[in-house]
């Protein structure tokens, strides 16, 4: 009785939050590179925790699978419906409430529909720092970014998604509701079951609220663009600089000439950052709570890297303009392999020590497989995760280059997988990595899984088809 | 068929590892302050994680329930059989290898048998710190403060046991093997199975070994004795030191009066810490991974909160003999309790703004019920973890007053509940507080708790009767 169903639905939000024209579902159906496309039964947008739960309990009762979807920002197809045209889409944008803000707690609950920059916003109002930071953060949720278990550039210091939450609020899939906003440090009753939420892409449940740390605002920012030549002279710098700066050492981004030399050719205004060319260079930024004091710090660790004869040059910011100025050499690096031509992606990690060997093996196997291929490979060295892009090489096709996608992946992430490493470091497993995951995890972990997935979701209505 | 089931018990570990007679079993059917006690048909001692495997195995494919046990610490009574004497105790005491220190990756592979101290010692000699530190830790050992997911002195700074871990090996009920000891610090490749192990008080499988974090050490330290005239106020310095020092603040502990009068009436060579007396006391210790300028910052912030009004005066250590008398103070709180006669013990915790309003209701509801009654509630303020204990009046009957302990409980529990505090901060449920997680817990959580026990350990062979 597909009719009865669909009033039933609209009935929870109102006819205003239910679509179903293809127009209006679109935007819901397609994610923004094109990459992922789906079709749906409907829409729906519940602007409260009690309205998913009827939905999610509607569709129990039903057998209808819905898929979670927050900002729609997801790289790996978790947010997007299958073709069966048999699902529904629960877009959570409206749950929007920031509930409660406990300085004495240092939390903020916060409903899953909060965009990440609203969040960062309110901490900030609040004289505290939220210090979860994506790409994507104008327009990612919070619902998606611990439904993903999101990572971005202060994993170094401060963890990755889900480091910073106290607590959930989870609708199940019979429509139950979870309670475990906790604002406790220490809480020894029972099985931690938020931590199986989180990162789990909305299989086992819908994340609708979370109870979020907050830290102290850093009162003062050192940073510096440091030439050196090699990944293993970084990998050393990396351990002086957190032996004697231990937390202060918030990033530590690695790049190779070729990213700058890209940088410079595309990017107007940028500049060579050091007097002389390096094969390496690392952009490093210290933070503190005190307001004094951190650029002696970052001369006295230069100083003694350069006597180490870690680094072959570097040079502290002296304004904001040239830390801007730095961080742009950074962030510009994905966007200009794109007027390179092709590009083929890999999101992994590997242990930190691995690294220098990991490039050396790639580069080797690349250029052999594909002679001429440039390696573009940089990334946040402080948490192995390496972003291992391969350009095409110069002036050939890109179409041919990239019909070899798949055999590239194939060998980077055996590489991977042999050095005890991840194939999805930060952006999950989705539709895309699938069937990367029945091949590579430890099948007793699958198994698990896969148990868990069974007592939870004993219909396999959670965004069915995603992960496992 | 008893016998071969014993039979083949002793053939996996040989026969100097299995013990059945009264004498040799007798040390790990006790706990140690003799409040929990137990009888076992066995107790075997695995050297290495395949013979734990293949306990587990013989004792699924039987029907025999395995209690597993670490340094035999606990206080709960988690690691302690039943008395029908048909458990048997798994011992892990001697999986004691350091599999793995790793540098770059800061993390260090041990098995569930190293003492909590030894692991210390390990990362020390490697330049490095494991955080971890509780009064137990010459004896306790990693695999049991993992899985009761201990707190201790550093959690302000450090977080939680859970939180001090990358990866871990566990032998599922069946016997089979997990192998998640990563040293990756970002891998979303599917569900996150090692946190629902840790904290499952052994319920679910056996951790034999896990991958451990490891920070820089610090090289600065700064002490100082603090007197203030409420927990309101505390709670305020504890603030202004975080905005103004953040993750620098490792301890901040609180203790009341009578404590002070305590130790100083108990405990030979203690002398009044401050010129005056105060109502209420902080020990404060910050340390920075930096030699130098600590010291000024502990009297930057020192003065700020005399100015502020928020402390009455305040003894930074000037030297390690000062520290010590100052960290005396603190940890011979528990100790002079016993000569004050009969304590009623809770290790609650509460969201950190609501400990000020908690002491207050404790106090009134205590010396209400038992006239005289004298609280001495201190602890780990900046984790809202509070020993809220209770000393019996100056005169009583001992074995009167403390006939009343459950009375006590109930009303102090209450209390915590609906501050929506925790009745078990830090020791975990084993078999003490079953009863008040069927009636305090979230039944929703109870019920997702239950269907993953069943899941897990089909056969309910994995320490039951406690927890759940």
């Amino acid at each position: 009785m597909p009719d009865a169903f669909l009033a039933q639905l609209a009935a929870i939000t109102g006819p205003g939050y239910f679509l179903t024209g293809a127009d209006e579902m679109a935007g819901y159906l397609l994610e923004p590179r094109a990459l992922f496309h789906g079709t749906a039964r409907a829409v729906v947008r519940p602007g409260t925790t009690a309205e998913v739960a009827a939905i999610a309990a509607l569709c129990h009762a039903q057998g209808v699978a819905i898929v979670p979807q927050g900002g729609n920002t997801g790289l790996v197809g978790g947010q997007i419906p299958d073709g069966s045209g048999r699902q529904i889409i629960l877009s959570l944008t409206r749950l929007t409430r920031i509930r409660e803000t406990d300085l004495a707690a240092n939390c903020m609950i916060v409903e899953a529909g909060v965009t990440l920059l609203r969040a960062q916003q309110a901490a900030d109002a609040a004289d505290r720092l939220f210090p979860l930071s994506l790409a994507s953060e104008g327009s990612c949720t919070i619902g998606g970014n611990l439904s993903t278990n999101a990572g971005g550039t202060a994993v170094l210091a401060y963890g990755n998604a889900r480091d910073l939450v106290m607590g959930l609020e989870v609708v199940l899939a019979d429509g139950r509701i979870l309670n475990n906003l906790s604002k406790l440090k220490k809480d020894n009753t029972g099985y931690d079951l938020k931590h199986l939420f989180m990162g789990a892409e909305g299989t086992l449940g819908i994340i609708t609220a979370a109870s979020l740390k907050l830290f102290p605002k850093p009162r003062a920012i050192a940073t510096a663009f440091i030439g050196l030549h090699s990944p293993a002279a970084a990998l050393d710098l990396l351990a002086l600089a957190q032996e004697e700066l231990g937390a202060s050492v918030k990033t530590f981004e690695l790049m190779p000439r070729i990213g700058i030399e890209f940088v410079l050719r595309h990017s107007p205004g940028s500049r060579e950052p050091l007097v002389q060319r390096h094969d390496w260079y690392v952009l490093l930024e210290l933070t503190d709570s005190s307001f004094s004091g951190l650029e002696n710090k970052l001369a006295d660790l230069l100083q003694a890297a350069m006597e180490k004869g870690l680094i072959e040059d570097a040079s502290p910011a002296q304004s904001l303009a040239q830390r801007d100025a730095f961080w742009a050499m950074r962030e510009n690096l994905s966007e200009v392999q794109k007027l390179e031509g092709g590009s083929i992606k890999h999101d992994v990690s590997l242990p930190i020590a691995a690294v220098p060997a990991f490039l050396t093996q790639v580069e080797g196997f690349v250029t052999e497989m594909i002679p001429g291929a440039r390696l573009v490979a940089f990334g946040h060295l402080g948490d192995g995760n390496i972003h291992c892009n391969v350009s095409q090489p110069v002036g050939a096709d890109k179409a041919g280059f990239l019909a070899r996608w798949h055999e590239v992946n194939e060998a980077v992430h055996a590489i991977v997988v042999a050095m005890h490493g991840s194939f999805s470091a930060e952006h999950g497993i989705g539709t895309l990595k699938r069937d990367l995951l029945a091949r590579y995890k430890d099948p007793v972990a699958l198994d698990l899984m896969r148990a868990i997935k069974a007592t939870l979701d004993p219909k396999g209505i959670m965004n069915p088809g995603k992960v496992l």
